[in-house]
């Protein structure tokens, strides 16, 4: 059976509830082990929705500093095997000898969104500073929260993923990305926006996820100002934030929402 | 000012809604980089809310299959530092070798949960087969369910922590553990559970969060028999869980749920 949604597959599940059991199919999203290849040498895998995987491949690029800019990645190849998906990129050699310098210090294999950094210094990546005086009112913010929230097909569908969108000042989502690892959302939302040629501070970015450190690090680094979570922050995002020069956002939602760092970038829609 | 709660911090935030703005404290998830040492070698990083540390240290070392069993495990010291903490730990030279190989064979950096690892095959571990043939009835799953909800201090200070619980057969919940993390809150419970001689076929394991394929996986390798998930299964935890007999239940919410594999583990609790 064809799933009706990319990155969704059909699987069978036993529905038990207080008047009995049945069974049905049921649309579960994908996961996927996608590896990332740097000029033909394995560099990482992400357990991602094999959906968009440009975007992520050229987001992770962006978003983990490998490269500077979209036109020092080539996407020579996206090879899907029983096990996974291998996706092959070119970038120039300075930056692969960067990369395998970081590999060398980085021997680590982990549970969680730093991992296979293996000491703490490596994880703790100064971020570049945010330049951008862009300001947003919080009537955009909400606008764009109100249009998220209707263009979200794969999780409608699975109830599984995350989304990662970006709007213009005004609130217009431009962009959303989807699946089943929050950082992968943002990693392929930063990737479309590159290959769509948007500027990262024409707009923010709204995740339906928290806010963690890694959240507020791709954010910063691919120099977005302002980064809206529709639930909780982590101390250590906003700590990111405060020094990237990020407005960090969360609980935003239905009109209301706490501003964690950098508040003078969100603009009272409303009077005192 | 102390916080009230273990694992969380005050920040202030600027609180903005349709009838204005103002400024208050408010509790927030601490999130640390904790770098793991194995016999004086770095080996990860992981980024979790330090509390239960010596939990947490004991359960990756089980779940992710660097040690066998947790005699195979002595914390030597838990450091703070102005960047975050340092677990050292030491294992037997024979798994300290095992660690060296998989270490060369992961050298990447990743962006999420199985990071580290550079292809494919490495992150495909085939977990353990699942020995113990123990029926949980669904009464109990709600019962340990509707425990756990009051069970999470440091979520409902926050809102931003995932708890993970192991509960007896008959659903009295006897171990929570919380996180910023959710593959952090079941190593911490997984660790919990050996600290305190809890035998893992004895009764089942819920988290507050999706079931992706990491949790599945550390589940299998803890020997744990029944997973429960109150949000949606990925469809590669569901694959794992068929192959290691594995009892993977998403969606468990209020009297409902769904059994994505080995649904004869559960068994009715009301007529058909």
């Amino acid at each position: 059976m064809k799933p009706a949604t990319a990155g969704a597959v059909e699987r069978t599940v036993q529905q038990r509830s207080p008047s009995g059991s049945n069974e049905r199919r049921d649309t579960v999203a994908s996961e996927v082990p996608i590896a990332l290849h740097y000029n033909e040498a394995p560099f990482a895998v992400l357990m991602a929705t094999p959906c968009d995987l440009a975007d992520l491949a050229l987001g992770f690029s962006l978003s983990e500093a490998i490269v500077e800019s979209r036109d020092e990645v080539r996407i020579d190849g996206i090879e899907e095997s029983v096990d996974g998906i291998a996706i092959r990129m070119a970038i120039p050699a300075l930056r692969a000898g960067v990369l395998e310098d970081r590999r060398r210090n980085l021997p680590g294999y982990g549970g969680c969104g730093v991992c296979g950094s293996a000491t703490v210094e490596s994880v703790l990546r100064a971020p570049p500073l945010i330049a951008s005086e862009l300001r947003i009112d919080e009537n955009a913010l909400h606008r764009a929260l109100a249009e998220l929230r209707e263009r979200q097909p794969l999780n409608a569908a699975t109830g599984a993923t995350h989304a990662a969108g970006f709007a213009n000042a005004d609130g217009e989502l431009r962009l959303v990305r989807e699946d089943v690892g929050r950082h992968n959302a943002l990693d392929k939302l930063i990737g479309a926006m590159a290959a769509a040629d948007i500027d990262s501070d024409s707009g923010f970015a709204i995740v339906t996820s928290r806010a963690s450190y890694e959240l507020a690090m791709k954010a910063a680094q691919a120099g977005i100002p302002l980064l809206a979570a529709i639930s909780a922050p982590t101390s250590l995002a906003i700590a990111l934030a405060e020094s990237a020069k990020l407005c960090l956002i969360g609980f935003a939602r239905e009109g209301h929402c706490g501003v964690y760092a950098h508040a003078e970038r969100l603009t009272h829609a409303f009077p005192l």
